[in-house]
Parts: C-alpha cells; structure tokens; sequence
C-alpha cells in the first residue's frame, strides 16, 4: 500500500508517519519509485503499537525507538526483550538514596525475587521510600508488602498467560503492549477503587 | 527563616522557590523588610510535598497547583480533596471511544463500585481498552477484572488506613502523596515482579 493508504488504515496522519520514518521508529517500505514506496501489513501492525506506546504509555520517541530496534533484532529472548521494554518504560534514574536501596533489596530478598543490579525499577523504588520518608517521616519498607505481593500475583498470571517462547512478532509486541496498558489501566483502577472506597466511608454505606 | 535556610532545609534551590512562588504553588512569606521575608515549618512542608509530586508523580506545574489550592481550601472534605488529586494525577482527556466506555461501565456495575460521571479513570480505562483491541483483536472488558480486584483491596487497606476526617493538613497532604507514590511503587513492584516470573519461566527454575 502507499503512505496515504497506510495513513487511512491506521488513523495515523502522514506527516507523522514520516516523522516515525526519519526517527527509525518505522522501517522503511520498498521503494517502487523515486519518489514512492509500498508498504505492507507490517507497516500497519507496527504503527499501531507506537500510537499505543505513545498515547497510552505517554513514552518518548526515544524509549519507543530502543523497543522497536529490540523488536528487529532475532537474536533476542522475550525474557531480554522485556527487560529492554522495562528500561525503556521506567520513568527512573539512578537513586542517590543509598540507606533506601539497601531497604528495597532486603523487600526483594524476603520476597525471593530474581531482579538483575540494573533494574531501574529498584532504584525507582528506593527513591519512592525516600520520598514517603520526606514528607512522614520514619517509614519501614514494609509498608510496600502488600503491594509487592498484589503485583507478585498479577505478574505470575501475566507470565503464564505468555504463549510459550517462539519467533512470532506479534506476540512479542503484545507482551511490551500488555506491560503498558495493563500497567495504565491498574494505576487507574486504584484511583477508581479509592474514590468509591472514599465514598463508601463518607456515606457509612456497607463495603461491597 | 529566611529564604536560603528553607532552601537549606529542603534541598530546593532558591531559584526554585522562587519560581514556586511566583507560580502560587508555595503561599507567600510574611514581608519583614523590603527585599525579606520569612517563612515557617509550613513552608517546608509544603516544598517538601510539591517536591515530590514533581519528582516522583512527575505532575505538571499546572496539576500541582491545582492540588495546593485545594488543600488551602479549608471548605473541601477529604473526599473532595481526594477527587481534586485523582484528576490533577490522571493523565486522561475525554475519550472518543464510546463503545468501550459503555463496556467499563458495565464492569465498574459489576464491581459495585460508585464512580462520579466525570472521573477521568473511567475515560481512560476506556482508551486502554481501545488500545488493547487495535493491536490484540477482540477482548473483552473481563481481561481487567483480576486488576481491578488487586486495586479494590489495595484501596480498601488505603482508606481504611486514613485517620478519621479533620482539618489535620498533614494527613491530607500524606493522602496525596499516597496516591501518587503508592501508585508510581505498585507500577515498580509489578514490572519487578515480571521481571522475576519471566527469569523463573526462562530458567525452568520452581516460582516462589
């Protein structure tokens, strides 16, 4: 199909498809002539999944780009490919919070979790504790359990729910999507559950 | 104290404050002289708490100053206030995907749970639906009952955990802060927690 077609199958406007063309976020189409190229349903396949890690997961072009070239590279495991999706979605940095890390390791310990040192989700988890320490002062890093254990439950049924390791694209694609918008919709059930839970306690009406 | 001890005292630089200032996120000092001002224990606390809904909640300047008008406004009851944090937090706008909110609706019926009209959640669980469906074909809104039964007793504990309702500033502010570092911890554990089921899986050894 032509870039005006792919823009129709997508909803995705042209200049932005272009966008993505320049940033290496799209692999080119065939060129057919100077000045036109044809694209296939992996064009189309593809720009879906950057319109979701954009507008769902809020990435930055950059974070996108080290999925996609993830994506394109055979050689890689959906265990390192989901760790590549996870460097690229943390929104965390390094931690300067040394004391909190060495809390956070002792959670992941009790919990009995296989973590890589690098996992920028410890670090994110270090700075949190700091955080919740600023502002309330002496916090355990127990205060994360029931949490951990709430994630450990939903990751252990997102894992298995994986069809079993194989080269298919789109199966690859939807476990980075699934880390995504799974990861939107908790954060916005939590908040939904908190506001009725808040109603609940205003109103005195029974918990459901 | 002058303005650079609350600097010192915060780890904010001046410029900082001033901008904070300038923008209504910090109440103004009490003028002592033309060019001074003094300022209280407050205001610590409350660079404390813009610090880290900018840091760890990564909120807009706009989005903060929506949550610190809210908690100068001593008519609000902590489920107004609540509600106030929910959408100065949700990065959702109005959906266009009408199906899909019909569809949520129905879930958050199912759930019992009593949401307001306008909670941005609702919009934007729809638009993860939506999302979930342009790459993974038909799903059914059922895929996010095992997380929003996680998020209802996560947030049954929160509520519960708040001290009864009062002008207590403090225990508002640790509400806020609760949604939104308890929300960026829970998105940590459950990449984590991935991390770990998928290493586990890889490696055939027996899960936790």
């Amino acid at each position: 199909m032509r870039v005006s077609e792919l823009s129709r199958a997508t909803g995705v406007p042209v200049a932005t498809i272009k966008y993505y063309l320049r940033e290496g976020l799209l692999p080119p189409g065939e060129q057919t002539a100077t000045n036109q190229a044809e694209y296939t349903d992996r064009h189309v396949d593809r720009l879906r999944l950057v319109r979701v890690l954009r507008e769902i997961g809020d990435l930055s072009i950059e974070a996108i780009g080290a999925i996609t070239t993830a994506l394109d590279d055979p050689s890689l495991s959906r265990h390192q490919l989901l760790g590549i999706a996870h460097r690229a979605i943390s929104p965390f940095d390094a931690t300067t919070h040394t004391n909190e890390l060495e809390d956070v390791d002792r959670l992941l310990g009790q919990l009995g979790w296989d973590i890589s040192a690098d996992a920028p989700d410890r670090q994110g988890l270090a700075d949190a504790l700091a955080s919740l320490r600023s502002v309330a002062g002496p916090i355990s890093v127990d205060t994360f359990m029931p949490y951990a254990q709430a994630a450990d439950a939903l990751a252990a049924m997102e894992i298995a729910g994986l069809p079993d390791e194989g080269p298919s694209e789109r199966a690859v694609e939807y476990t980075v999507v699934g880390t995504v918008v799974y990861g939107a919709a908790l954060s916005a059930l939590r908040r939904l559950a908190q506001e009725h839970h808040s109603a609940s306690r205003r109103h005195g009406t029974p918990e459901h």
